[in-house]
């Protein structure tokens, strides 16, 4: 089994999470669980979104969350829907910028209220303004495994939108499994398309469990060569315009197997459960992992940190 | 990504899901949730366990469920731990027996009371005899993958255990991650080397998800050449003497993942959901799979079976 010996993880749980909970993080809260994810080796942390507060309320706080942050030593990212959301960010002082939109019309229009190639145009953009500014980008294209309102997406489809991206000069480019449906042959045969077109650009899978296939896509995609991995602390996660969809794959069940294959990530599993636990603390209801689940069972001795 | 056109699914939640249930299921439902599961297309169905009821006091009514479901066009099976079961089962007219014992001591003698040597040389008794009576045969190895008392377990120790079953004449072979520690690494290169050695051998995967792994397992699995795959119904199991072990793999999770995959399997995922819901409706509790918890959120209206 050909695999490598390191993975990269993007942590978007103070994002990608914190956005679908039924209620809103202080800020205070916030901060500390970005600290306790920086601390457990995450290098690079989704922090918050710069999307408008009446579509996000959950995030209203993106400014103070990311002036509170600014100080670890992590790369920080904040998602951008739109040239208003670039703008705040950047007053704010984000380093890196992940910009989002659908590879299908009907998610892109309740998402962002646009097509998909108005989105394009737009977010090619803000990728080459922020690029001039000297900031950290990734593009998120969503619904690339499938789409709760148009169903089945061609890899043509994807092809396309990806040569466009790579085109306008975008190097890393998340494949998103938005509400889960990926399997790991359709996961094997988009990445190794992919990889092959564009040997030079970044590819990153951000799965989503709702069919528990998350990690069985992860292995597909390890295999394929993709090394860059989108998790979110705990399984949180869904997605608001996505009827169906539950969390994103839980970053401690995607250290614990790639640990277990010898694979690095730099994480280490046992500082990660703080995250856990002042979470299940934050929010009252369990989460959304196998290892916290072990973790509860085996009513395991706190660790230090 | 190489992988075969069908893959065998043997249905064990009958028995080792109903074993570690709280709650004695009456026999009346446990026969009409096997004949659900034969209605979805099941083929092969581990239907109780011939251990002794004060041990598993959940199966005590093992030659009951046997002779109610004995007119069901299904391969039926069921669990042989030692001679008096396998004489209860031959009793009772069970078509098939699976035999088990685990590759670490200490498991054993806290399942059997015995060692795996004791074990192993009774069992090769036992299997001989039942193959003289025609019977349909299999063995399960439990702890192949991760023993929780002795940790690790060398490959070699399998390599070995393996040779001296094949040497005493059995054809199908169960590599069992009893307490869910098997990482895709792992599977991927136990089973390569067992079918290089043993080709003619059926070696069958027998998943645990207690770190989310089983599905991701499933795939190495196919990858390495493995098309056999106990399953379980609602993710039901565990193990009484495994601390910390959750469920088998939900048969519905893997169907999914396989029908996605374009892998037949023989079952209708829609049919299968009659059973869930009887288990569910049963048990008052949620079931542990994916599957079901789509099923439970979308509030699909019931199928017709």
């Amino acid at each position: 089994m050909k695999l490598p010996a390191f993975a990269h993880i993007t942590e978007v749980g103070p994002r990608d999470g914190l956005q679908n909970e039924a209620r809103f993080m202080p800020t205070e809260a916030k901060v500390r669980l970005i600290e306790q994810l920086a601390a457990s080796g995450l290098g690079e942390i989704e922090v918050t979104s710069f999307t408008h507060p009446s579509w996000i309320p959950n995030l209203a706080d993106a400014e103070e969350v990311v002036k509170a942050t600014r100080h670890l030593p992590v790369s920080a990212f904040a998602l951008i829907p739109n040239k208003r959301g670039m703008e705040r960010a950047q007053r704010a002082g984000i380093a890196g910028m992940t910009f989002v939109f659908s590879a299908t019309d009907s998610h892109n229009k309740r998402n962002l209220n646009r097509s998909t190639e108005e989105s394009l145009a737009e977010i090619l953009d803000l990728h080459a303004a922020a690029g001039a500014h000297g900031l950290r980008r990734r593009i998120s294209l969503s619904t690339v495994f499938g789409c709760p309102f148009d169903g089945e997406v061609p890899d043509e489809r994807i092809l396309a939108i990806v040569t466009r991206l790579v085109d306008g000069g975008c190097e890393r480019i998340g494949l998103c499994d938005t509400i889960g449906v990926a399997n790991p042959a359709q996961v094997d045969r988009l990445s190794r398309q992919l990889i092959a077109h564009f040997p030079d650009v970044v590819f990153e899978l951000h799965l989503h469990n709702t069919r528990g296939c998350a990690l069985a896509n992860t292995l597909a995609g390890l295999q394929a060569g993709i090394v860059h991995f989108d998790t979110a602390v705990g399984g949180l996660g869904g997605c608001p315009y996505a009827p169906g969809a539950t969390g994103n794959v839980a970053t401690e069940d995607v250290v614990s197997m790639l640990d277990a294959m010898g694979i690095r990530t730099g994480v280490d599993q046992a500082a990660l459960m703080a995250s856990n636990r002042h979470l299940a603390q934050w929010r009252g209801t369990p989460l959304d992992s196998a290892i916290w689940r072990i973790e509860q069972r085996c009513s395991l001795p706190e660790t230090t940190s």
